[in-house]
């Protein structure tokens, strides 16, 4: 009993550990160490392939990809170990949810690139060649970016749609290749002498790529080529504009919900109703703030006002400045005088912020008096506030 | 009268197997036919222009090719039987309908790619060539894509703007020929000797394709060619601009038809107003799964709420799964109380969804209460006599 | 007074003739002429740059060149006449209009693009370059094409933004070829061995021409170059939206304007409210359909209706086909019932409609519901009144 | 004290000088100069690296090179003296704050551009490599234009997502190198002979530049050739997509900041409310008029009308222009009549505009009808005094 309850306490460690969302001081030292790792890996695998390089230091380059190999092998037995990784798995599934996790991408790969690679090596008679199959190391720095994941997102939502203009790329590639043969075939047997050698003339032409490798020299081809340059920008619109609508919707998404979040920390959004928190979070932006940045300098124009949402602020007025933590605001002073900032403003701690730009600030006033109302007496009563504080001094 | 009907039967049957839309057994497999017989086709067309490839498997490729000709001229003959497609048409006009359809698009591409070909290859000394015009067979795909049939129609109606931008490309073009000949004449006669030649280097400048077959080498010659590039970008980003926007907006006007097909399958939108219905129309997406798959993992963050439309699903709980059917809903547990998921959900037959991210979720909670509270209704309704059901198990 | 009546008249005539946007049989005639004589004039001079043809048909492009020259020479005195081009203007300011006219930037190309470059190809020794400046005559078109207005317009209220992007262009291609020179003047003397040479290098890789005449080969050199690549992409994407942006607005706006023009004409909108309206022309697209064009074909889906502002359309229904002329409406029982169409439509003349599709039919529906009983109401008594008419054939 | 004060007064009048957005005819002045000086410095710092010119005319570029090194280190020590700008600065920061700026970006780059680039060419052996760098000195522009500010600050909000694309693109990249170095590297040793010169053509062919130093050819490296361009189109499509967009929301923010301000100048709109404003704001664009420039022509059609904001306007109106000057507005009749302009319009001062095209005033009169209202009565005025002053001299 006493094992089973070591081993539950030491799987939550790890998975905290290895969580890539997780923030603490463990999990950060070990993402160092693991994006670390796949940077001097990857970067010893190529170097190892050049010549120069790889007679002069082949043993050091051996030495890091070995360690990063031992690296990668033992983050995988981990997260074996570790799965499910939520820590309210029952028991009895623990090995069925291993296994499980095994056959996904993520376990299939991480399997591969670590021990069958190893194991390859040492067999091979190639074994630089096998190693190299270890640059799919950088796909470890896929679950730790959120982008990366937003793409493999969209590129799943849109994929009927891009497939359809991947077939349309098919039908113009083919077609141009095809006459493309039947046009040049007699003056550049080289280059255009079977459709296929001519489809590799079709492909860097539509993508007008452009190498210069086969270029059309009869009237016709280049009628032909100028056709289907034209058509290659017109499928990589498509095929460009599916990819970045997408994308740019779900990052609106990720924000709002992100934004959404934070809004309801904000004490002032409590007291309001919920049609007018959806329509703020929508104006709101959120901002992380690095420990000492300046946010606002004085004799600058204003053109933004700031919720805290955590961390803390420094308001630089004479006589000593004022600090305001999270659930306070700043900056609404200039939106509403049009004057510059009176003050500078430091983020003393580590920050993340709402920023209100002065033509959604005007928009608000104008949808939602109360709000505003809200916000200028709070503005009012912290100047009084100040000045209170202030009296002593002056 | 017996003969009509079965004639009528026979077309009828016909028409289903045909029909690029309809879903079944036998269409499907006809689908799966023709479009493996249009790969095989044409792979054998493009592969048999190779020298190597054609010596060794001259008689291989050409049977290939023959029995997909075949094929496509059966399919053309079956598609002018079943003429006019829809089953309702009357007796009298089938003929003419028939002679109507073979003078459309369609009618004509398969007559020529099919039976044209065929007889001129017998005839024909070059019959090689001849039936490298059957790389149309690759066409035969577009009634099959809703995207490249969304793109026909996307092209039609910017039509005339279209044409605008092509219009200035060509002035463009032109006046960046005639400049480049004189400026580069002089020095290059080769490939700057006459204004055609000089416009297939503005061509290939113009879409940024740069082959470096022609390449200005004066100053003036270097200064138009660096403004024939930047010209070229922004001429291609209206071009580009206009397809990508006409086909997202193609795009979103198709996803909101069907969306609003399948809202209305849903019992929980009957009761709203058709205002409200309009509304989530906008906000749900639909989403397609296959048996088998996983829609949502235990333990993962829950940014979504699903309405099944069709097909059924299963609650991973213990002591026993729950099933769900068309107009159920689940996921929204997550949604409201910002825990990850409690349990994983399969799909337990091919399924239709609906899915409600949490940013709209939030949103219309806010704009709809109503819809909300039929929402919250019906889930604790479905908790309740889940934990009746649990209790003789517990 | 007579002769000065008899002038009058002979302007607006020739007015009349000369407006780009005028319909009528002797306005089109002349454009059709008009156009002809650029693509043959522009297309003679192109031709007499290649020596082949030129030696062969020397007198033949001479003849087509000299007579488009006389064309437009003639064109330029007539625009100068009816200048200002309005027919009220005042006799007394007649003389300063045409004055300021023959400054405007089309008098002036106008007048050297014709009798300047006649009178100085019959003075100069190289009579074959002088007239290459004729290829100004593609200009001509830009009055006539809507788009290429819209375009220029874009350009004209995006300049000083797009002015910001040419700066930061320059910059990073000074920069970059500051750079290029610094670290491959050594290993390419040739390509690289000034900085106005590295420049050439620079702007051919920022828009990713790519030539291939000027190709890094030291490491710096080519980690540079990927750096000026991605700049170039991020730069030019900048260009590309701005103009793309700026034309899309234009386009819908005009598009928006034209679509209130014509909902305005259909009876069936003027009882309704000018909010109603301004929602209904946002909704509506206009599309124009020439003569015996089929607008809906019997047995496909219906997913748009229509509204007919002039001409007339034929709906073919047996026993005998109805009319309906500018005011009416089709095709709204598909929407409604969801079944494919019933009957083939067809333009029994050149046409106008506006289109409202099935996803915005149901929008309107939910939030404009006394819009919609009229259509239902017009719609069930047509049916009425065709079944009556239908009564004694069937 | 006295010099103390005089001090102040000629810090006030040195920021005045060099603050980039202040108008006035000594800044004004200031600003050709200092862009003069930009312009020529690196000219000839150009120039002189042509071995041609720099023999010719070394004494005249290294003039022209020292007179911009010394203007732009006075310029430098200026800036500095003025430090901080704002003029309300306290005595006693004054040296802390010349030490804090002095370490920001602009006051290093400022330094090493001047002061250090001078001392270390005078002491260099390599004087006129030292010297390039002061290409730097065109980045001297950015705080002068608007859009490269912008610019900067669209980078620094969508930094997190750049950083994902280009993590994708490295991603891309080192498995195409690694690829293209696999299949190709015994075929072509010179250019695919070690993973690093794969890369090269990797990234040539991922941004499809395609210089074509480096061309895969055999299948397996064409096929992947494909895939690269395939890919690298996506990946710079989000890459382009994610700056248009962030670019083109900042550029509405600030366009809609400065509507809202020049609205708010229009006494016509004092009277509605600010929800109205908030509307009229969002349809309104302002325009920048030059002195003498034709804002309506006589006879055109009229698609806008205009609010003068500042400056002075002439209606060209027989017998005698009537001048309207700042909070007057014009063109309304030609949007409620339909017809062409009646009269021509000239900006008798150089004026700032707020344009409402034909749409939007149409949705704006359905939405907002008491504000017609007043435009209404306010031009039915203006007609009857136009037609009292008229009637004397008529």
């Amino acid at each position: 009993m006493k094992s089973a309850r070591r081993n539950l306490l030491l799987r939550r460690a790890l998975y905290r550990i290895l969580d890539p969302q997780r923030s603490g001081r463990t999990p950060e030292a070990f993402r160092l160490a693991h994006h670390g790792m796949v940077v001097l890996g990857v970067g010893a695998l190529v170097l190892a392939t050049v010549p120069n390089i790889s007679a002069d230091y082949r043993a050091a380059l051996d030495a890091v990809f070995y360690v990063a190999l031992a690296f990668f092998a033992a983050e995988y037995l981990c997260r074996l170990y570790v799965v499910p990784e939520a820590p309210w798995s029952h028991q009895g599934r623990r090995w069925r949810d291993r296994l499980h996790w095994s056959m996904t991408l993520q376990g299939l790969v991480g399997l591969c690139s670590t021990w069958v690679v190893g194991i390859a090596a040492a067999f091979s008679p190639d074994a630089a060649s096998v190693r190299l199959a270890c640059v799919t190391w950088l796909f470890k720095f896929v679950p730790y970016s959120e982008g990366l994941s937003l793409l493999g997102r969209v590129i799943a939502d849109a994929r009927s749609t891009l497939v359809s203009v991947l077939l349309a790329f098919i039908i113009v590639l083919l077609s141009a290749g095809t006459l493309a043969y039947l046009v040049e075939r007699d003056v550049q047997p080289e280059t255009f002498g079977s459709v296929p050698t001519a489809l590799w003339w079709a492909v860097v032409t539509l993508t007008t790529t452009g190498y210069g490798d086969a270029v059309p020299v009869t009237l016709a081809g280049r009628l032909l080529g100028g056709c289907v340059m034209i058509c290659g920008i017109a499928l990589f619109a498509l095929w460009a504009g599916i990819l970045a609508n997408g994308f740019a919707e779900e990052l609106k998404r990720r924000d709002l919900q992100r934004t959404w979040d934070l809004v309801t920390k904000v004490p002032l959004f409590n007291a309001v109703g919920a049609e007018t928190i959806s329509e703020v979070t929508r104006l709101l932006r959120p901002r992380d703030v690095p420990e000492g940045a300046v946010v606002v300098r004085r004799g600058e124009p204003g053109d933004c006002m700031y919720f805290v949402v955590s961390g803390e602020i420094e308001i630089r007025i004479p006589p000593k400045p004022v600090r305001l933590g999270a659930g306070a605001f700043f900056g609404e002073i200039a939106l509403i005088t049009g004057e510059p900032r009176t003050a500078t403003v430091v983020a003393s701690r580590s920050s993340v912020m709402l920023v209100l730009h002065v033509t959604d600030f005007r928009h608000l006033a104008a949808r939602r008096p109360e709000l505003m109302a809200a916000i200028a007496e709070e503005s009012s009563r912290r100047v009084a506030h100040n000045n209170a504080a202030d009296d002593p001094s002056g």
